[in-house]
């Protein structure tokens, strides 16, 4: 049974063949995130910090840590990213006991973030291009971290799902060379989006139990990447990642906090209930009137990916809280009660 | 590649390996529905024409016929049951084109429902059962249709997965002696309740897989089976649905229609409303309400499983409707994209 083990000063986060799918928080990450990457500029940390309680409360059990900011005043992120890195862990280890995952894709941000880490951090990520090999590899072993691994190499992301996987291999050999075992190598297979590769969702279920079977590795997405540039991509998001689980994959980067109602959402649903002429309180606040309409909420709290991720594990038969959860929540009658189930409870919804 | 072919007078529709999945619809059932089994007791089918187009509207592609009444005027449902199964398949297939299956556990109710289906329709079912399989496989070979095989036998159900794949193996050697192939059996391997069974949901993906590689058999079930005593019904059978396909479950008799908004939870949502302060016109009906207030919707249409399994359909790339969408609507770029999206979109939710 392949277990990677990632640890904070206090806590522990497994990710393993056996365990409860793990949830690496994606949010603390100011790529493609203009007003964050503006605020950090600034020295300005609070949604960082916003971000850390809302993953963590949602249930993430590892945050992953991204400083790639481009300054205005600085473009060189071999300048700003190292020290901005330190900060940010700094920051985050003092607010949430959960391990961190250090991204990057600058040497010298990744060791910056080592150093500061306690415990043992989750270093992302190495791939199968010569010199990231040659600068990575040796951070994993001198620090003796597990390391997300991903399966493009020099010539770029194969389509091929074959050329990914042998990608997979020649980290994990590498790897090996430099002494590092292979449960201590997470590895990405890169999900496609479907909109662009009609069998992005097949080549990755297939992938995951190859990487499991043959090379003995766990294994984690960028998940929302399967949806990219489809409508309701909630609704494929919600579908890929329990088949994912049930394909063998142990965990996923992604953003485990529903997003907040928007403004525009809120505004229009007002308009439409002002026009079928109902009178609201006039110092009716977002939050109530969202309550309310059925919107959701504007503050942040676990999104319906983590449902699908819970009701998975519960499938899966691996999530210790589930079961205990279940021990309670029996259906009367216990075990002796599944023929009645299966006989007529099974074909009619409650 | 395992092809099930189930047709009406003008619609075929096909279960197999390469096929989107195919939903039976499973509401025309007066079991444990005590108000349609009071209707049918005084001839009002109106219910019935109801479920046929709603399900059909849905997205259901079978549509399971079960007429198993016990009425208060006469409880004997050996004569009940088979003209009412005629009745009903008349009705429904005077109203919809799509295939049907003929649900019964009466043997006279199955030939009266095979008499009166116009193309090849689904039998439902046989069993391990000595008396059921000589009842029934006469019937499948006179018929030449296909036929659903509960994986349960005299001893009753197993909770052995073991023991339920070798019941199915043993009704498809014995169809085989009638000279009826394997691809006109489609196995339900019989899905457990999880509350009781905490391993149901591996067991169920583990018996597909090998109902499908070694038998070379389509699999059906009763899918919400998998909730029966769960809180946040729904939440689970969203999950199991797709981890189902993707384990290679061909088909699963269902309910694709979204439940009706109860009126407890309008009357609920209007007192809150109410004391919220909020000024509702008069006449306001409870079906714009029910839209106003985000309950969903007091008319049927398809439930959030059928989003689930479209999604599905999607990932395992089986859904011909759903690639002939993707052509129009693929990201800009298309697969060149796919290395940009993978590095920038994927981590990041739009």
């Amino acid at each position: 049974m392949t277990r990677t083990i990632v640890e904070s000063a206090t806590k522990t986060a497994i990710i393993g063949f056996d365990q409860p799918f793990c949830v690496i928080g994606e949010r603390i990450n100011p790529t493609g995130r203009k007003k964050l990457a503006a605020e950090l500029e600034a020295g300005d940390l609070s949604t960082v910090e916003k971000d850390a309680l809302a993953q963590v409360a949602a249930g993430a059990t590892v945050l992953d840590i991204n400083a790639g900011v481009v300054y205005n005043s600085n473009p060189n992120p071999n300048e700003t990213e190292p020290p901005l890195m330190r900060k940010i862990v700094e920051l985050v280890q003092g607010l949430v006991d959960v391990p961190l995952c250090i991204d990057s894709s600058v040497p010298a941000a990744l060791e910056a973030g080592l150093e500061a880490a306690r415990g043992r951090p989750l270093l992302n990520s190495v791939t199968g291009e010569e010199e990231r090999l040659e600068h990575v590899l040796p951070l994993v072993k001198k620090y003796n971290v597990p390391v997300v691994a991903i399966s493009n190499d020099d010539t770029g992301i194969s389509t091929d799902p074959d050329v990914r996987f042998e990608v997979a291999r020649k980290i994990v050999n590498r790897a090996a060379d430099f002494g590092i075992p292979a449960h201590d190598i997470v590895v990405d297979p890169l999900v496609m989006p479907i909109g662009a590769m009609s069998t992005a969702g097949l080549q990755v279920f297939a992938l995951v139990r190859r990487l499991r079977e043959e090379l003995g590795v766990n294994t984690t997405c960028g998940a929302s990447n399967v949806s990219f540039g489809l409508p309701n991509r909630h609704g494929v998001n919600n579908a890929f990642l329990p088949m994912a689980i049930g394909a063998g994959m142990t965990s996923a980067i992604m953003n485990p906090v529903a997003l907040p109602v928007k403004k525009a959402a809120i505004a229009e649903k007002r308009a439409e209930a002002a026009l079928a002429g109902i009178v609201l309180p006039e110092d009716m606040d977002d939050e109530t009137f969202c309550r309310l309409f059925g919107l959701g909420s504007t503050l942040p709290g676990p999104g319906k990916e983590m449902e699908a991720i819970r009701a998975a594990n519960l499938l899966m038969n691996n999530d210790e809280a589930s079961a205990a959860w279940l021990r309670f929540n029996r259906p009367a009658g216990g075990e002796g009660d599944g023929r009645r189930a299966a006989r007529s409870g099974g074909r009619r919804r409650a």
